[in-house]
Order: C-alpha cells, then sequence, then structure tokens
C-alpha cells in the first residue's frame, strides 16, 4: 500500500523549526485533475479568498477551512483584552460567513468557534490556543463521521456478488470533507474490506466533479475507476454492470428526501427500474427535521456558462436558452438506505429511528 | 419568415454560366456551431474524404452525399465504352463504401446507383445524366419521407397544452437527413402548426450533438430552444415542463426495440416513470426486420478521447479507465409510438400493421 496517497483537502501544518508561522495547507481544488498542488494559507483573509474562490469545496471541508479560519484571524488580532478580543472575532467571523452564502457548514463552524472563544476562560493567548483545539477537533471529528458513515456504509451493502461494482455520482468524497468522504468513504471501505471490483463514476455534467474529482482521488488511492457519460448510466446497468449506486446529499427533508448535485433524480428512477440498490451517504448534520419533504427544499439555479462552456470551448450557438439547476431532489421511496455515522435507516423511519435512540 | 434560414446539408449546384462544373455544396458540420460554411465537392475523390472526416454525417444525409459522389466519379470516368464505364464505377462504388463501414445508407445509396447504371440503356453520356437525375431524386425522395414522418408525428403529440414543450436527444435533424430532419421533422411539423412552445435539447455528451448541431438547427428557424445537460431531463419532467420526447433511431427491430444515440434508453426509463409519451422517428429503412429484438443488436465502442476530452480540455486524470457505448438499446415497451412515413404504429405491432398494409 506504500503508493497510496490519501487525500486532505484541509492540512494543519506546525513549523517545527520555528521559522515560519504554523499555517494550513489546502489543496487546490480548481487545478485538479491536471495538477495536484497545495496552498499555504496563514492568513485569515488569504482563506475567505480560499473558500470564495473554490480552492476549497465541499460543504464540510468549508467548515473545516472556515473553523481554521477563525484561528488564524484570532492570531492577527493584536487584542489583550477579553471583551475587545471577542469583538474583533466577531469581525473574523462575519469575514468568512460572506464568502458563500450557502454553505451551512460555514456558518456552522463559525458559529462554534466563536462559542467556543466566548465560553473559555483565561488569557486571550489561552483563548487562541481553545480556538485552535477546537478547529482540529472539528478537522478530526469530519473525518471520524465519514469513517463511520463508510463501515456503516460497508455493512448494508449488497451480499452477493463478493466483489461490487458500485456508480456514484457527483464528488462526495475526500475533496469535499475533512478527508474520507461519505459516498466515497463508503466505497472507501469496501475496497479497504476488498469487497470493491470497481467504482463507475458519472462524470457530471455540468462541472464535471465526478470526471475530474472523483476520478482523481480514485487514482491517488490506486482504486479501479471507470468514467462514463451520465447518460451511460441506464446502459450499464441494463447490462448488469452495477451492483450498487452511492451518492452524497446537500440536504435531507425529514421524510426522507434527498436534495443532491443534478442528475442524482435520475440515477435514482434508473436504479429502480434496474432493481440495483440506491444508498445515500451523509452525516446527520445532512438532515433538515424543519423540513417535512423534499418540495420545500429550494433549488439554486446556476449561471448558463456551466452548461454552454467546458474549458475554453463554446458548445452551443448564440441564440440558445439555458437551463442549469444545481440540484434535484430524490424522493425517499427510491432510497433503499441513508447512510449516517449513526447507521443505516430506512428514509421513512429515520426520523423517529434517531429520536427513539435519543439522538436528535 | 423571412429570417428562417432552412437547413440542407447537401446541395447539388448546377452552374448556370457555365464556367466552373456543376458540384454539390456541403456543409461543414465539423465546425458547427462556431462557423457555417459549405465545403464545395466536385471529385468523387474529395466527397469520399468528407464523408470520412464527417463533414457529412447522419445515415440519410451520408446515403445521399454517397449518391452524388457516385455521380461525381461517372463524370471524371473517361470511358465511352460501356462496360468498361460500369467496370470503372464498381471502383467508384468501393471509394465511397469504404468511408464509414457502418453507414447502412451508404451502402444502400452506392448499390442504388450501380443498379440504374446496370439498367440503363443507352450512350455512357446518357448514362451519367441517368446516375444524376437519380441522385437528385434520392435527396429529394429523404426530404420527402422527412415531411411525411413530421405530419405523422404532428397528428400523434398529446392534444393538451395546445403548445407543447418536447424533449429530443442527440441530433436526428435536418443535418442528419437530406433536410427537415426525422425527430427534427417532427417538431419543425408542431412549430408550423403552432402546436410547439419550446424545445428542450439534451446536449448529447459525449459527442454534444444536441448542444452543437440541434440547437444550431433551431436557432436558424428560430425555433425557441433550452440546452440542458443529460443529467437535467428527470428533473424538468418532475416540474411537469416536458409534454413529449421525440428521438430518432439507428435501427430498429421487428419487435420494435430501437437503438439510437447513447443515453435514449435512460430518456425513456426517466419519461416513462413520469408518465410522458416517447416517440421514436424513423423512416422505414431504419427497421431491420432480420433482427428479432434490440438484444442482437451490435452496440459499437467508440474512442475513450470522446469522454475525457471537450475541445483542447482534458478532464480526467492519467490512470482512469472509460467505457464509452455509442447506443443504447430502448425497448418497445417504453415506446409509445413508433413515426415513419408511412404512419404511426405502436412498436409491437409495427411489423404485422406494415405486412398487413401491403408495404413491407
Amino acid at each position: 500500500m506504500s503508493s497510496v496517497n490519501q487525500v486532505y483537502p484541509v492540512i494543519w501544518q506546525s513549523d517545527a523549526s520555528g521559522n515560519a508561522p504554523d499555517r494550513v495547507l489546502l489543496i487546490d481544488q480548481t487545478r485538479l485533475p491536471n495538477e495536484y498542488a497545495f496552498v499555504e494559507i496563514s492568513r485569515c483573509d488569504d482563506m475567505a479568498r480560499a473558500i470564495k474562490t473554490m480552492i476549497v469545496r465541499g460543504a464540510p471541508a468549508i467548515g473545516v477551512a472556515a473553523a481554521y479560519g477563525m484561528y488564524l484571524g484570532a492570531r492577527e488580532l493584536d487584542e489583550t483584552e477579553r471583551d475587545r478580543f471577542l469583538a474583533g472575532l466577531e469581525g473574523v467571523a462575519e469575514t468568512l460567513r460572506q464568502t458563500r452564502p450557502t454553505a451551512v457548514n460555514l456558518f456552522w463552524a463559525t458559529e462554534r468557534m466563536l462559542k467556543v472563544a466566548r465560553q473559555t476562560l483565561g488569557s486571550v493567548d489561552y483563548l487562541k490556543q481553545a480556538l485552535l483545539e477546537t478547529a482540529k477537533q472539528i478537522n478530526a471529528d469530519d473525518i471520524q463521521t465519514c469513517q463511520a458513515i463508510g463501515g456503516h456504509g460497508l455493512s448494508v451493502l449488497p451480499t452477493s456478488p463478493e466483489k461490487l461494482r458500485l456508480l456514484t455520482h457527483c464528488n462526495a468524497g475526500a475533496l469535499a470533507t475533512a478527508g474520507y468522504g461519505t459516498a466515497l468513504g463508503v466505497v472507501r471501505s469496501a475496497w479497504q474490506a476488498e469487497r470493491l471490483e470497481r467504482l463507475y463514476a458519472d462524470e457530471t455534467r455540468p462541472r464535471l466533479q465526478g470526471a475530474k474529482l472523483t476520478a482523481w482521488e480514485c487514482v491517488q488511492e490506486g482504486i479501479p475507476v471507470t468514467v462514463i457519460t451520465d447518460s451511460m448510466a441506464a446502459h450499464c446497468m441494463k447490462q448488469g454492470m452495477i451492483d450498487a449506486v452511492v451518492v452524497g446529499a446537500d440536504r435531507i427533508a425529514a421524510n426522507g428526501d434527498a436534495a443532491n448535485k443534478i442528475g442524482t433524480y435520475s440515477v435514482a428512477l434508473i436504479a429502480k427500474a434496474h432493481n440495483v440498490p440506491f444508498f445515500v451517504a451523509a452525516p446527520l448534520s445532512t438532515i433538515d427535521f424543519s423540513i417535512a419533504d423534499g418540495s420545500q427544499i429550494p433549488i439554486e439555479e446556476r449561471d448558463p456558462e456551466e452548461v454552454c462552456q467546458v474549458g475554453d470551448t463554446i458548445l452551443c450557438p448564440p441564440g440558445v436558452d439555458y437551463y442549469n439547476p444545481a440540484f434535484d431532489v430524490t424522493p425517499a421511496s427510491l432510497i433503499t438506505a441513508i447512510v449516517t455515522e449513526f447507521g443505516a435507516f430506512v428514509p421513512s423511519q429515520i426520523q423517529t429511528e434517531l429520536q427513539s435512540r435519543k439522538i436528535v
């Protein structure tokens, strides 16, 4: 396993020599898959810019990056007086919150960091240290959550054939989390347990996260991966080439309806038609119990340029209209199980199960 | 309607001044949609090259181009002796047949031209004239076939709403035929009858014929067209945005199973799930009664480059595998009707209907 490169999009780097400040390394995801490069971030402003320009992307990964951003901002505050420091930290949080207004984890992470600062007693230096420890904890917790999802996912995958051919859509991988991934966490667990024959990755137009990011992650760890266009999944299933589908989620309603990258609903319909089990892998934090069903999940519409242009190539002639919804909603009835860090649940029962186990 | 540009990919041009030889004009489809340019062809070798390099593509359009190619080759034969001329013409046919070995219409058109030459009495000059008239007839017949398909398609489209939102996949348009198109023939008929609100065009990865060619054809004739990625069709149908689907076919089995561009089967499954009618529009010549069902239709696998590259942009990292089937098979059970120049048929009844009407 010496050639395996585990992927961590956000890394805290202490400088043992003391010659440079401790810093965060981010994989520059805008350059993948052609270039695997890290960006060094030692100032909060730089972290805000990195989130805004999608050097780091994926809700959980953004949360971790923002937590470190809070510490970097705290480190720059030249205040020894506690109240002034806390006021300055509010400004730091605001800078980070402005970067990606729809990323829930961004708000969650900055809020948790502010709370730690407010609730920790002691000097400002001690507060700063507590903030760094909290950011590291958020980082570590996210990896652990993904690994738990992977384990629970593995336990509900079909028992036959022994070596599975899985299909995924978009990138719910290490790159979108602190590491290991949600849907790709299940794939990794299957690979480590020698239950994986091959991953099929939908290229995931328009932004091609499958072709670019999921494929790259697999290559890093030596996981056999076949990229197909989104239009080929049905034909592959008809040929008996796919044993199960595993995807991530951006938001899950209380009834188990799941919003995820555009095209996920299409894959779910196709899987149902071929009796291929369809799993959604996501942390508990993705479930929004305030929303009764998927019809209440707003669907973001994005720039037409994503559809009409790839690289420098304009695909369509002038005079054409575009429609570019970023997400779609897969009804609970098409989902075999929702896999969380607390186990796998039948979608329609997830709320009552979690309540009876006092998890929510 | 003064701004309407009807699209004819293969045009016979007589030079009235007599200063230049009569010639064929081909729309250079490799340059669409960025450039609308014609290539002038006055020699058979140039026609063969144009077919090979896909300046002209689409089975019926290739057939028409090959028929003119036969005449151009005949014109170049400096033989006045009939048998020598016919032997030379066999060589011309062979040159054309070598260009695209899988295009059925290529073989059909060259064979029909050879037969005309063999069966026509008179001088070699008279034979050459008969060949030109036959090529023109093949050209005109194909347009008429498409217009008949359009009319029959219009008559089976849903009667409500009055203004329909249609979805198509790939390009079964004027560019793929002598003009008017098969699936786009139905769209054009609906547009002319003021029954069309808008066409939704799947971009049709990997080769993007929907984004490039179907969109371009619509813009030429002022037909409102919205390009979506293939992954968005299911979401659109769920939102109630699509009233019917119309696609073409490359080969139809005797039981009504239809092979067409990869992703067509996916659209058919999705349409069924939303009770959206799904029509296949194709000339009678597409039906292969020697094949009992779709499982016997061979599926061509094409160059992985089509999946991993768009324009100059490489999408995927090295080390990734690809699967690139060019076609898939939609079972007859998912097809509402097959629309031919002889009318629209329930797929399972098409053979007996055509037989009882003595058409086949």
